[in-house]
């Protein structure tokens, strides 16, 4: 495997292929199944496959982490990843290059000049497309007009994870009304974007991408945030966040930068991404105007929505929740508003003394984002920061002017996602999912954590993974991590590994309480694996192999071990597990037969019935 | 501080005070509250001072780590702790010494011998103490004759907080019919114990304890495992684990050893635990049948449990809910019998084709375990070991059984926990409480995390604490902490407090959706200090202020930043926080007011109002 080594600290040094992570991970290995509607579309998995003497079928898991994770992958950072959408967008014909794209200007890049400028990536060849005239242009058009496309295919088959629609599945979960299919088929796909249930974030000039849904009926995402600040800010570092995140499962990846070279990092990072963008274009604009909230306007944050959507930003964060009269809402709260976006507008339309230009241009951005299929991800931007401010007054007051505008959006043909808290206390967690459901029409619910106190600084991961699984149980479509440095400092790779395990085992936690079918699969696999002391399948099927490797080798390091029939917990001597295989073993030879599963089974059935019969039932002595 | 020296891998050396971490923790300090009715009683608290700009007074939390943390403390491992409740003992007169006690035996040790053998902890000074004749002896027997003891004010002082009885407090949670006061009560906590809904373990042979109460209507507590193993026994680091543990947050301390040594290593930690501690005594006594669960018999298992009681362990493990017609109901399990107290006792059943020696003889262990004070723990041997096995008829069989045995245990006098698992999804959690209530008349219930899902090897301190933090909220008294080395390895020093600080979150998380009344006291001192970025205090009120420093430290090390008002994740120029305290001036401001926050409210409302006024709802434009 090529490691990462470590990138030069210098800003104008463009990244490297080297700067980033690149072969198969531990334990499995990538395979890809076509499509039935589209044949071309190549859809990955990952396929862990199991120790021989398991004689069990390898198990399949959900991989976003795209071609880097090849046995021998052809990747050239400075060229990007491959185009393949292209070709499925010529197909359809709905779309028209852009004669003068928006060309990039001094203040995208927050003025950085000489050796303080991040280097443009070179994409002078991509052509930048918009919809044509009258044309379908989003998921969501197509959906409504009963179009299922390639990425509608492309999903519903990475939903699956390799199960046969055929095959048996284990249906044990409370759902809470949601809808979720034995088996995902196209045409579910179709009918859960139509009614907006669902989404799939694919902006047309995002053609390297391996597109992805979101919504409560399908497996729970995530999404990791990177991104530079004003105090730390290399190119090849945030490329190989973006790589290093999503090769350990973020299904999506936002864009947080803030301060210089914001536009060429950006470019860096979507050329060379399998999974959705997301950015916070106020952040952006922000920059433009020198970092006063005050000078905003809408002139220079349409600009920016243009640039950004033309760059190929999958969603875009935007706060038109934040209304002037919500504003006097936080001022009671013990930490006010902890959104930047949402603190960024609110200090606009107090300033003004003016509705949120967000809000009042509302309809126009919406026409924006349809050219290009943008999805909205509703921004609360007067999300709790508190245990103590969590569902409050104004965060309900946003959640249902969002729900208003998730209606607008979807009259002007758009996707939209929802964003939610923040910090809430584990009783106040289902309040959130209902109001969410009761207001935003079943829009997907995109929530950050939310963090179960707020005592824990260093631990917010798990802090935020208890509010996170149990959200995503209730119904919420994506949980955006948080990583060990939140609140205290910016994330370094190892944090956002972290994170992204962390929130994977929220989410597949959240995947097995909703009863998903497919998800117990992998708890099985691992348990049986574990039940038969086959370590290396235990490691594999794990969600961070080289650790649970590691932590293994800690205590019993040699290689013997990983076969033996016991652990460091309790020696050899001294098994559970070990004990539990006597007893069937035991059974099954009482019962004169050769010690399979079933006849110690039944040998042990005899033996209680027996026990039974005989008036077994024994009295306490007292 | 005096930082730990990793000790000798030599088992004959004798521990040494340098062995164990001494010292204040960071950002707090020590103080003692005196009693009331028992004016010599002095109840620790940890206090930490806020800077004095906050004007706010102290935050006061639960210590359980005894006087190692005291300034210089005078601490003499060779000789332990201070045994004030030797005075307390005396007073009450109900106890007699044992005139011959029990003598340690090869056999208590696994035969070590030489350099094989720990040494032994010279208590030749302790009395060994029992019950007089006819005298009440457990905290039980004296809350239903109506006494308040020492123990009982004690632990109604630690778990107030500090608070004063006539504080105002949050009650803003859900407690699924839990009866939490305001404040807590001697006379409260003796209705508690007494009814059986609350357990205060404190052997008369452990004076060195410091009391803690634990039952659903007071603060959720964590235990911390330790304990050597066939693979690795050092004395030393024994010690010094249960001296990390509690340093920590561990309420309650279980020695899990196994292997040579057992008595010798139990009696270093109990003369120095200011905690209860936790053992199970079949462990000890299937070595003292070389390891062979069918040679198991009750007099070596009641002679063990002197062994123990005499040693002053606060509580026992009996899996005497194992019943031979349950271990049959194991066979089709995923990962059958993962207890290790459950599968020997299965396994000397089904060899013996016999009920279990420990449901047979349970009223005599009754008896045993009164005549010193030890607190049942009812083991859950059947606890699933997997997802797939979760909830099933063995488990509840088994718990139906631990509810009967309750109530058995209680005509006798003593006190009981019940066990809980393991490995659960989230959406059958409740279930498990639910259940538990329902059998086991409200009996104390202290759970093994449990994990929510088992495919996160490495991480399942996280999968564990998510349905942790979640059965506490439902009224789980106790939770037993799960290390990032579960399933894989032995918990070193760095899993042990990274097990606890987990469990400690998780606990406080409960607490807080609870609706404990002094729990958001911290979480919102906190949260206030973040927002006036007084970071110090952020740090310090943090369940672990070296890891936050540090983490800090990593972005913005220098000491200048420690009192900057920005933090490193957006920088100086773009800090939320820093618009909402400007939002606040500003509209104070505009108030011509002088910028308090009650202005600055009255400012934001009037602005409002006349937004409001002016017809200022605005129209979305589509």
């Amino acid at each position: 495997m090529n490691i990462n080594v470590s990138p030069k600290k210098n800003p104008s040094r463009a990244p490297q292929t080297g700067d980033v992570t690149v072969g198969p991970r531990m334990g499995g290995r990538k395979v890809y199944e076509s499509g039935s509607l589209f044949p071309h579309i190549r859809v990955p998995h990952r396929q862990i496959d199991l120790h021989p003497t398991a004689d069990e079928p390898p198990v399949v898991v959900y991989d976003p982490s795209g071609p880097y994770t090849e046995d021998a992958p052809a990747i050239d950072i400075a060229r990007g990843l491959g185009r393949h959408r292209e070709a499925w967008l010529a197909r359809r014909g709905d779309v028209e290059q852009v004669a003068d794209p928006r060309q990039v200007k001094p203040e995208d890049n927050g003025g950085a000049s000489g050796a303080h400028l991040a280097p443009a990536f070179d994409d002078s060849a991509r052509p930048v497309w918009r919809a044509r005239e009258g044309r379908p242009a989003t998921q969501l058009e197509y959906a409504r007009a009963g179009i299922i496309t390639e990425e509608m295919e492309y999903v519903a088959i990475r939903e699956n994870l390799a199960r046969d629609a055929a095959r048996a599945t284990i249906r044990d979960g409370e759902d809470f009304g949601a809808s979720i299919p034995d088996y995902v088929t196209p045409e579910f796909v179709r009918e859960e974007v139509a009614r907006g249930r669902a989404v799939i974030p694919a902006n047309i000039n995002h053609p390297e991408l391996e597109p992805c849904i979101i919504g409560r009926n399908f497996l729970v995402k995530i999404n990791a945030n990177i991104g530079n600040s004003a105090v730390l800010s290399h190119v090849a570092d945030e490329v190989d966040k973006m790589v290093w995140a999503t090769r350990w499962g973020a299904d999506t990846v936002m864009d947080l930068s803030t301060g210089r070279n914001i536009h060429n990092i950006r470019d860096w990072i979507v050329r060379n991404a399998p999974v959705p963008i997301g950015t916070v274009p106020i952040y952006q604009a922000l920059e433009k105007v020198g970092g006063v909230a005050e000078d905003l306007n809408w002139e220079v944050f349409r600009d920016t929505l243009i640039e950004q959507a033309e760059q190929g930003v999958d969603y875009f964060t935007i706060h038109a929740g934040v209304r002037l009269p919500f504003v006097p809402m936080t001022a009671k709260r013990v930490t006010g508003i902890v959104s930047r976006g949402g603190s960024i507008m609110a200090k606009w339309c107090l300033a003004h003394h003016r509705e949120s230009f967000l809000y009042e241009n509302f309809a126009e951005i919406c026409e924006i984002m349809r050219a290009y299929d943008v999805t909205f991800s509703l921004g609360d931007g007067l999300r709790p920061g508190s245990i103590a401010d969590a569902n409050d007054e104004a965060q309900f007051a946003e959640l249902r002017t969002l729900g208003e505008l998730t209606k607008v959006a979807w009259d002007h043909g758009c996707q939209v996602m929802i964003e939610g808290p923040g910090h809430v206390p584990m009783h106040k967690i289902k309040a959130n999912m209902d109001e969410q459901l009761k207001h935003c029409g079943e829009a997907p619910f995109y929530t950050l954590g939310p963090l179960t106190t707020d005592i824990a600084p260093g631990y917010d991961h798990i802090t935020s993974a208890i509010g996170a699984a149990m959200i995503g149980w209730f119904g919420t479509a994506m949980l955006c991590y948080v990583t060990p440095k939140e609140h205290l400092g910016l994330p370094d790779r190892d944090d956002v590994k972290t994170g992204v395990i962390t929130y994977k085992l929220a989410a597949h936690a959240a995947d097995l309480a909703k009863g998903h079918p497919a998800a117990r699969l992998h708890d099985d696999a691992l348990s049986r694996a574990r039940f038969e002391f086959r370590w290396e399948d235990q490691f594999n099927l794990g969600l961070d192999p080289e650790t649970a490797r590691s932590f293994h080798d800690e205590t019993l390091p040699k290689d013997a071990h990983k076969t033996a029939h016991f652990c460091s917990m309790c020696g050899p001597k001294f098994c559970s597990m070990k004990i539990s295989q006597d007893i069937r073993d035991a059974a099954a030879a009482q019962n004169d037969a050769g010690g399979s599963l079933a006849e110690a089974e039944k040998g042990m059935q005899d033996m209680a019935e027996k026990f039974r019969a005989g008036g077994g039932e024994i009295e306490v002595k007292v």
